[in-house]
């Protein structure tokens, strides 16, 4: 009996192991969805209602198939303890402490679930590689991190000197400013605040120059990583292939 | 004389083949900048009138080459029911559906034929290598995709949370908040939208930090997919030389 | 005496060569800057006389210069109608064409001579490296621009669909489209064109998901032709080096 | 004794010496917020006090720690005239130059003093690699400034002619279209200046195509530098290896 269901609910190899998958992510969509929905402005009452029976149904579920692979689990608390054990319990339990409504967007973690359908075979190979390319470039991450905060943080310093007299309310700390300057270097511009003096201008003009560049060189770094990631996986075939020859 | 309209119809190898194709290209941006300058307001009558008679036109040549590209395959259901042919007949349908205006865009998929002229040689590798990169990180596009998707809808939950009491009218659902977290993730950031609590705003900050490392992932994939792909192509070249000789 | 002009004008390395590319670089600059000056408003009388003598001076340095080069060059004919030598003339002709005002912004073109300095030995490699590379991308670059063009038009026509009726003034055709697309497209985002209806806020989503991936594209493609042309310079270096042993 | 401060200073390989490393690290980047702090508006005059007492205390174990590096090192005039014992000047020269308000930002270089905990071997191949990176890319950034430079200069001149008639106000010379320039090819595009004519559109337009291209062009050129970096480094290693055989 627990050997079927860990059949049905551990293994996604089996013809009913990916029906049982395929319906949890169906129903993890859905109930983002109905979230979603939730929180628009002048529902009808019915919508109201039919979105708080489909929330308890889902809660159902999703509470049966926790306890379900508490129970399947070879070593319970291992299971409860893991990283996904502690996403399925956040899943469903801000229903549970009552109505704590934004809590509930905790369930978009659930979605994660969805790399358990990618451990199928075929995706098995692209997670590993991103996995080696995440390790290889840690160090370079941290590098760039550290670099591009000091950036910032000097950038927002230069503005404020620049422009904290003529917009006082935009630029009135350097805390204001960081916020301009995050906007800019990542080019999103919403066009809130910008420099509006000659020299906040030219120290824009320069700022940019650099930034422009700055913000590149994490798309360098991945595809530096993931390049030699494959070539990693491929030399590991090589050997397997010719140990067992 | 089927043999002679087929060689000046479907081999762009020969002069005439290759005049016949530049002449459908040409006639096909012609109708496509034709449909742009229709929907020009005020447009004068004598114009109106031109561009009428030059649809009929162009709907004339395509409807002919639609049919003897028929007449001419070796199978023709099979032609009829292919990429082409369908885009083919996609093109001058809408104009017998009477005056079905907006579907007249679709004649923009016609453009698509201009990939024919590129089955020229000196094309052929460049979009087989494309095929090869295409496959290459289909996985990791995959991937890809799903982290983002569960970022942007995190993203957007955040930002509603912040933001709705503020701006009840801006950030008025999840659905709303979507339409920023897009905009901004992408940094595009029109500025029509855009937190303005100190919440939101930190908020903001943090997902910037992590969004402009998600966005330039693609650009590695590609940069790492045609690396390697190039490189497939040169082994492919490398097998059949030696085996040649 | 042809001899001395040559090795002072045409030979950058030695010390006069270099000395005189410096010059004439930062007169270039400088008359650059002087044009930008100009176009200030409310200049002073005084600024304007002296950027007025400096023109004139610049002119006729430049003017000077070309002649020499003529007259030093082996073959004037071929000197004149190179790239350089249509330059050259184009840096002193406006002024000569009487007032002839905003085609002294041709000027500029002045400023590829700094590629002249670049010819020392150590840009060699870089120009070379480049070269190498824009040969093994232009395929991929020319099938990238013809799925951009489709993929804009496409885009136009879509918003122009959904947003003419809710704003038939900014969107009043699909060239005006044209203006939102590329705009959008590009991530700059200005703000003075952006959907307000529902249906296109949500094709905007969707064209934004797609576009940011093809807008990564020539980075990848720029960074994967790049690292091959360094491959192919050191193939042939090594080669060079076994023939010379 | 001073052997033993040299230790708790300099080596950051003994435990002793990791915390004093962090502790300083620490020191600066509190110190880095107190400034913040400074400079937001409405200030209790508790917390003005405060961070004033926060400020001394700083600058006093800056102090100690700057004359005991010159204490202990084996050439303390080379530390004093070496980048870091500037920065750590600078970091201090501020306070005693009376209340010289602004300059206090300069602190911001003290935290590169972070990059000492890098020095950790961990770190060390990262920092190493980008060097190499650096150094093979050095000539195609200078390459890459120099067209950049041609084409936003270009650019400038180019929509000061067509827009400067319509907005006169915005775009009254080359240099304030410069500003359009640069916000407009680093895609920022803050909405506060953009074309408002056909021709600036159909200009932008163009720009923007072209410049898009341009702007991802250092992205690939820092993907091929630090691959080639990594194999200039393994090959490296590999020598090493065999050379201890």
């Amino acid at each position: 009996m627990k050997e079927k269901l860990r059949l049905l609910i551990d293994d996604n190899s089996t013809p009913q192991g990916k029906m049982f998958d395929y319906a949890i992510q169906f129903l993890i969509i859905a109930s983002l969805i109905a979230f979603a929905v939730e929180t628009l402005p002048n529902n009808e009452p019915e919508v109201t209602a039919f979105l708080y029976v489909f929330e308890v149904f889902c809660v159902a579920i999703f509470t049966t198939e926790y306890l379900l692979r508490i129970l399947i689990a070879k070593k319970p608390l291992k299971y409860i303890f893991s990283f996904y054990g502690i996403i399925d319990l956040f899943a469903i339990l801000p229903f549970y402490l009552t109505k704590a409504f934004d809590l509930r967007a905790l369930r978009a973690f659930r979605i994660f679930r969805i790399f358990r359908a990618l451990k199928l075979i075929r995706y098995n190979k692209a997670m590993q590689r991103i996995h080696i390319a995440a390790r290889l470039m840690k160090e370079e991450i941290v590098l760039f991190l550290i670099i591009t905060g000091i950036f910032t943080y000097l950038t927002s310093c230069g503005i404020y000197f620049f422009e904290n007299e003529a917009q006082p309310m935009v630029f009135s700390s350097i805390f204001h400013s960081l916020w301009w300057a995050i906007v800019t270097l990542t080019t999103v511009g919403y066009g809130d605040v910008y420099p509006i003096t000659m020299g906040g201008k030219i120290f824009t003009f320069f700022v940019l120059i650099i930034g422009v560049g700055i913000v590149t060189v994490p798309a360098g770094l991945v595809s530096s990583a993931v390049s030699k990631a494959r070539e990693i996986q491929e030399d590991r075939e090589d050997t397997e292939v010719s140990l067992e020859n």
